[in-house]
């Protein structure tokens, strides 16, 4: 049994905002705002798990404006949590020394990727048990339940745990990832079959077209798209959100209201 | 001065469909159905020029289904041309043996690129003229005028047509490709600027992973998109349709409506 505690409530534009934490681990549930159409209660919708990218946090605006498309647009539940070592929680002598690793190679103009594989590796392997006991802890609450569709949406380090989560995870029905590089992933990714749309940058400085490419490849998937932009890592277009946005839609039900 | 007449003029669910000929070459302009804001004149609005693919024609259903979500969903013009020896356009000698050299290519099991790629190359020395006729004289008509936004939208032989076109036409802001060689067309690519969408199928048995990445690399576009959906040749999904319109709606200005 998880330890699922709602820790704070508020309400802005539209959109219920409840930070919890699950076995004490810190998240955050985003829901519809309840009284919209007339009830008290949080309305029963599909839900959408997202994970962060290195270096951010839960509530990153990466995160909550994904979260504000998804909500508003397609009225869905959206949660995320911190991964360990960011956000709320504290990191290791093992989180300092990667992280030092990182930028000195950085500094040194070396490649990111080898530290950056590893060190997500690492951190997975901590995170993805968190979002299964997460998932379980959602679908406990009357407005998830367990016979709703579920999705999930995570780049870059939300990538490195999304991946080998839902290839252990048959509640997930559609994912979007992307740019990651496919050392320690490929092979979860032979294992994953539900719909995905992936994410990679052409111009990508620290992901070689190769590499992202052959991550996209690996996917056992019978419906699986591939958007490919120009740019740099950091460049990912923002229309690429409301792409995502329009996926979930398609798969996990509900019409976009695009002017959301 | 080029000699353009329309030949027919039908309204049904709420587009205006006008067949024309273009010195003798036969099109199909859509356009809103007029009367909508009380007015009896076609509102001025942007127009997409489009290529139909190889074997088809001008009113095939890709194209009058491309052409109704942009008419009703982003309220623009849509004209496309028969391509040479193709729909109302008599075939050459010429014509029917590149299509016997085809059938017995696929007969025998043999690649039909090499075949694709010359006819088409020979069709569009003949079609891109023809294109640039054809936006002179719609440019001539007041619901499209000379200072409106202009996109091209052509996959498969439409392309082959189109690369060559939008690269000597700089009437053309914004464009939709996909699903060709890179041979011929790879060096009009590199002249090409504007915005790209860019369709490929990751399982073509027609056109290799490197040939499709190879045309898209070929684009000078500072943006451009690829979105590779696994499937065969003939399986590019619908949802393709939904993002190029919302590709042009990006470029050329307007809201896509959604229900449309």
């Amino acid at each position: 049994m998880n330890a699922f505690l709602f820790t704070t409530k508020s309400t802005a534009d539209g959109i219920l905002e409840r930070e919890f934490t699950v076995n004490g681990v810190p998240g955050v549930l985003w829901s519809p705002e309840p009284g919209a159409d007339g009830a008290d209660d949080v309305d029963r919708a599909p839900l959408v798990l997202q994970a962060h990218g290195g270096g951010n946090h839960k509530k990153h605006p990466a995160m909550s404006g994904r979260a504000a498309r998804l909500v508003r647009g397609c009225g869905y539940h959206v949660a995320v949590l911190d991964a360990p070592g960011h956000g709320d929680r504290p990191r290791t002598e093992h989180d300092e020394q990667e992280i030092a690793a990182l930028f000195a190679a950085r500094a040194a103009g070396e490649p990111e990727g080898p530290i950056v594989v590893r060190y997500n590796d690492h951190l997975a392997r901590t995170a993805v048990p968190e979002y299964h006991a997460l998932l379980d802890a959602l679908q406990q609450l009357p407005e998830i339940g367990t016979d709703g569709p579920v999705g999930f949406w995570g780049i870059n380090m939300g990538t490195a745990i999304g991946v080998p989560f839902v290839a252990a995870e048959p509640r997930i029905t559609a994912a979007v990832f992307g740019q990651h590089w496919p050392d320690v992933l490929a092979e979860c990714a032979k294992r994953i079959t539900i719909p995905i749309e992936f994410d990679l940058q052409w111009d990508d400085e620290h992901i070689s077209r190769e590499e992202g490419l052959a991550l996209f490849d690996a996917f056992a998937s019978t419906e699986k798209s591939l958007h490919v932009n120009s740019g740099r890592h950091k460049e990912l277009p923002r229309f690429e959100v409301d792409s995502a946005v329009r996926f979930f839609a398609r798969h996990l039900g509900r019409v976009v209201n695009a002017s959301a």
